[in-house]
């Protein structure tokens, strides 16, 4: 009878460039035999759990690498030769040391970038607020909505919701206080959904300002139906519609047709498609990037930002006129 | 009758920092609109779902906070003054240019951290293999431990596991295709226990090898219990304890009484303490750094990392002598 490791190679598969990853592996291995170096094997960060095929929720913990990494470092301060099998985008040996944030007040030879952040900073153009949990997220929103409601009158401000936020949560009261134990066999999670805060945030918290809800799918086919329902349902201004697969090359702006006939994109083009089915009806307009453009190192967000400025200052003046 | 979000808020409590974030959000927004700047509001990155109250385990999302970043320049760009509420360690506007792992060839002003670097480099003293999913890290775990069994005969490798890696997966026969429907209330995930890697590692991938593996609870008393069990279990060589409250400050270094006969310790010292109620014992030797120590920026993985080395070195002149 196979052991339950066993089952659980037989049933997955290995990942993308195990092959070359293995062939690498064993060379470096001879290379450094030959050389008679100590090795290591440092596994670092934490690894995750999909929750579907097409990956947009999993299970994941706290880690973030900084033992596996600095244990690296040591390792090959004492003349190891180090295996360091990481989390992607986890925390890196050496790396780690240069918070990204601080960096660029130390680099030169990066002018324009450099310029741009320091003018943000110099005029205090830039507030971040770091949040982890849904429950911080969902707090500092209400609170920012709150707060540019009364404080840009003079111009309402834009909400660009572009944060993945979670479906489902576990009420405070149904949390375990300690670790789970894993050495009791199955278990089993019931999540509850997280409340829609698109209504409160358009009837209650912010109902002067602009709003943009971001809507990723892996089914295109759901896509349309669901921006539209959602700015049928909400009242909000505009939904950027993205595929997880193509979301860095292709989006799908969704708007009421009411909306539109006040508000011109960006571009002057006529919107690529309009759906008039019931009374409620929409207008798209879809953004792309071609390969050139991609392979020249713009980003569809430069596109997106623009539109979404052109329909915000179209907003700001019916309202303030 | 109160609504879903207005329960969700009586239930919850506000962020640690809530009360001085929404003072400095205030004055930040009044500066703004005293000198008639447009506002937006760019939210960014994934939020996380606790399933402990201590959180070790959490429900997160592929998001990596890029679409929010590249949006919020673009928004200061044309002007904008943005509030930008993104995930802890999510990418930032500006620093998400530089990556860190290439920032150190053309840093200057770093002189022992890039001759660490270079030297790694240099000689090709380090090898990173990312990973993300548990699965990937079991195939490459696996991969690795037979390769250095096979390849570090000079002198076994040793194998220090400080991966998080996740109790509890969903098989892949029973993940859905697509992202699981939100409108369909409550969610039940049923998960199954990991394999214990350790077992096969020990007997079968690499018996050879010297093993350190690491245990994090929430709850001490627990801590060497499970720690003594895991040895008892797996014929492993030593187990890192920790706290996750106290993780950067304290371990606990546990290994089998039979081992500690012929590998002493770095600095020589007797182990803490001894227990010995029934035929399998093990020793305990407690790491930990002082806050003058942690004010000076030491790490406690230059300490742990030491003693795995000084044991790790009598492994091998026990083994190939």
């Amino acid at each position: 009878m196979a052991s339950d490791w066993e089952i659980f190679y037989k049933q997955t598969f290995p990942p993308l460039e195990f092959d070359n990853v293995c062939e690498r592996l064993r060379r470096w291995c001879q290379y450094h035999a030959a050389h008679k170096h100590k090795v290591a094997l440092v596994t670092s960060g934490g690894t995750t759990v999909p929750l579907e095929r097409n990956t947009v929720r999993f299970l994941d913990n706290f880690s973030v690498g900084t033992r596996g990494a600095a244990s690296c470092e040591q390792f090959l301060q004492l003349g190891y030769a180090v295996v360091f099998v990481h989390r992607e985008a986890s925390v890196l040996p050496f790396a780690r040391h240069l918070h990204p944030a601080r960096v660029l007040d130390a680099l030169a030879g990066l002018r324009p970038l450099v310029r741009c952040y320091r003018k943000a900073v110099l005029g205090d153009m830039l507030l971040a607020i770091p949040f982890s949990s849904l429950t911080s997220y969902l707090w500092y929103l209400r609170a920012v909505c709150e707060c540019l409601e009364q404080e840009t009158r003079h111009a309402p401000a834009a909400l660009y919701l572009a944060a993945a936020v979670a479906d489902y949560y576990i009420p405070e009261e149904k949390l375990s206080e300690h670790k789970l134990e894993s050495c009791t066999g199955p278990l089993s999670i019931e999540l509850e959904l997280v409340p829609k805060m698109l209504l409160p945030m358009m009837n209650v918290w912010s109902p002067s300002l602009y709003v943009v809800s971001f809507k990723l799918e892996t089914d295109v086919t759901k896509l349309l139906t669901k921006a539209k329902a959602a700015l049928h349902k909400y009242g909000h201004h505009l939904v950027v519609g993205n595929l997880l697969q193509t979301r860095r090359e292709q989006v799908t702006l969704v708007e009421p047709s009411s909306l539109c006939n006040k508000i011109h994109s960006a571009s002057g083009e006529k919107s690529l498609s309009t759906s008039t089915t019931d009374e409620f009806s929409v207008e798209t307009h879809i953004l792309q990037l071609s390969d050139d453009n991609r392979s020249a190192g713009l980003e569809i967000e430069e596109r997106i930002v623009m539109e979404i400025c052109s329909r915000h200052e179209s907003f700001i003046k019916n309202r303030c006129s």
